[in-house]
């Protein structure tokens, strides 16, 4: 029986855009795991299943309800250990997990700038008030001040960006030659532009692009597949 | 018969300060092996052994000569499978890439900045004129003018270690449960910078100095056993 997964959608339902979601959907992919996406609106959160923190992704697997990209990814190597590892060995978790902080601390909070007015433009009109609500409280300010000067801003963030592109400049993958689960974290991060905004945050020339395009083509094109405005 | 390495050390023979050098003798130390090393100045380039390529460090293991931390760890694991590993597998290589870079492009370049001066004056005086000139080359600045002005630049400083942080407060080390290749790369930056400046880097109640203890403790105190003049 295939794995459920609950997904983060747009306006259009095949439009999907959480970069946690993005995680575990390649982290499925990765393990050859037939899966079912349920798209889901950040305003329905009675539709999710129990127990039910309120939040995507989950997946439910015959009676197993798991939440959260890491413990999905977590439950996926343990259940299924004899299917490709997303993790080979606790050395390569826990390394996982800087790359995991540098994605959350660094790569997400510079893009989130770059890309907010476009995901609130994108989403549906019944979740944008939400949306604008829930990220003004957050972030202090309206949205368009929040996101205001973007080309300014963008040299910054090319920059803060060199340690994935001198990686991805030697080795075809963040985890060497081939991908496994740290390449999906920095991955759902660019997913989640790309599906929402036609920003070009790296140049057609840059290492991290020729990288993306690498992660793109993988699964036969799952992701590429997916509707984007981003290239 | 133990390895030899040369390590670069400063007006006094005990005082090693080179961040590569530090990564490859933590790395003989994770190994259990047994290792001499020949204190070397910026200036004694025929001291080396042949083939000489002008750095440190370099390992002499019977005949073998090696150079470059990376390339001695990956020596190390290939002629000492037996004994603990650097890298526990491909991926875990490919993702000690990944935090290499960071620290070479994020965090020692954060370092030199504050800790620039007091390595001019604590190396012996014969080495300044060169240290002077070179890095003035590459600066394109004196090292006063490229120097000042830390105590301001600290929070930045300290904020750009936010992935590192997040790592080691959530688990021990940057490699999960136990220390691996990638602790010695970053550390070799911390052991650096407290080899030749007292300058407070990190807060004491910093999960970063915390793990740099746990760092410092290894292997009988290894690193915490060499001079410095940061505590």
């Amino acid at each position: 029986m295939a794995i459920t997964m609950y997904d983060l959608a747009g306006v259009e339902a095949d439009r999907r855009f959480s970069p946690f979601c993005w995680r575990a959907r390649m982290a499925l992919a990765h393990k050859g795991l037939e899966v079912e996406t349920v798209p889901w609106r950040f305003t329905e959160k009675d539709k999710l299943p129990t127990p039910n923190d309120g939040r995507v992704p989950v997946i439910v697997d015959g009676g197993k309800v798991v939440h959260d990209s890491s413990a999905i990814a977590d439950y996926l190597d343990e259940r299924y250990p004899e299917r490709p590892v997303l993790f080979s060995g606790s050395a390569a978790r826990g390394l996982s997990k800087f790359v995991q902080n540098w994605t959350e601390t660094v790569l997400q909070v510079g893009l989130i700038r770059l890309v907010l007015l476009d995901i609130y433009n994108h989403i549906g009109p019944g979740d944008q008030a939400y949306f604008r609500q829930s990220r003004e409280s957050r972030f202090g300010m309206t949205l368009e001040e929040f996101a205001k000067d973007r080309e300014a801003r963008l040299p910054v963030f090319r920059a803060s960006l060199d340690p994935l592109r001198r990686t991805v400049e030697r080795q075809p993958f963040v985890c060497g030659d081939a991908p496994a689960y740290a390449d999906y974290i920095v991955f759902g991060a660019f997913q989640w532009a790309r599906a929402i905004s036609d920003f070009a945050l790296v140049a057609p020339d840059d290492p991290i692009y020729a990288w993306r395009g690498r992660m793109l083509d993988l699964y036969g094109g799952l992701a590429r597949k997916s509707p984007a405005y981003g290239g």
